[in-house]
């Protein structure tokens, strides 16, 4: 099902200085995804990529996903209505973890507590602040069904 | 050695909306962490901590890394100098990863390679496209010896 090189067929140059997209899966299958805003450049969120979701973020231009905890493809949005539209996608010098860069759709929300990102609170000590974070929309509310 | 609050202790709402420092340490004992630049907010490189490296980021100010493929702890610069200096540690909803915004200090380069970010390709189609990131020093003198 997957389309990409195979990135054990690459030397450490070709992996890390060329120009051919060779994900380095895990063992479980996934690369790690870091979400951010393409205006502000916040981040957003971290999530998991299997082959399929980074085939379909590449294809679609929406960004999808695996839930690790669903162990499924997830569309972002197809419960909130929060897509990501995908403006671009860096890959890191090892090719094991993306970089997307997005327009945060809907209410702008891109945490399933209704906040734009996920980092809303701030290590302080050995406590957490909140940043002041405002809810965008009601978790109860969105994902009621 | 961890002295952080233990994870399954907590209700998911405190996990997610209280004010305990539980990190969620995957089977392999790590958290993910996000680096982004303090003052440009680009994402410079993407890490993985151990309790213990997590424990020094927070003490000593110096970003701490766990090395998968060495399999140690790792403080950023050790080697090369391109200490990291941290401005703030957040947490994302449900603990399993950490962002750190952090002043990159030495020639500004968080990537071994001597770039300033590990993100220097873009996907363009199947291929991958570089950015055109200047190499801030030469990987061959710095990592001599």
């Amino acid at each position: 099902m997957s389309t990409f090189f195979d990135a054990t067929s690459l030397t450490h140059a070709e992996l890390e200085e060329g120009t051919l997209l060779a994900p380095r899966f895990d063992a479980l299958g996934l690369v790690t995804a870091i979400v951010q805003e393409a205006g502000s450049l916040r981040v957003l969120m971290l999530a998991h990529m299997n082959a399929e979701a980074l085939k379909l973020t590449l294809e679609t231009g929406d960004a999808h996903y695996w839930s690790r905890s669903r162990g499924k493809i997830w569309k972002k949005g197809e419960s909130s209505g929060e897509v990501q539209r995908v403006v671009e996608v860096r890959v890191d010098c090892d090719q094991d973890a993306v970089l997307l860069l997005v327009e945060q759709t809907g209410r702008g929300a891109a945490c399933h507590t209704g906040r734009k990102s996920c980092f809303y609170r701030i290590v302080d000590g050995a406590a957490l602040r909140d940043s002041g974070e405002p809810r965008l929309f009601d978790p109860a509310e969105v994902y009621r069904s």
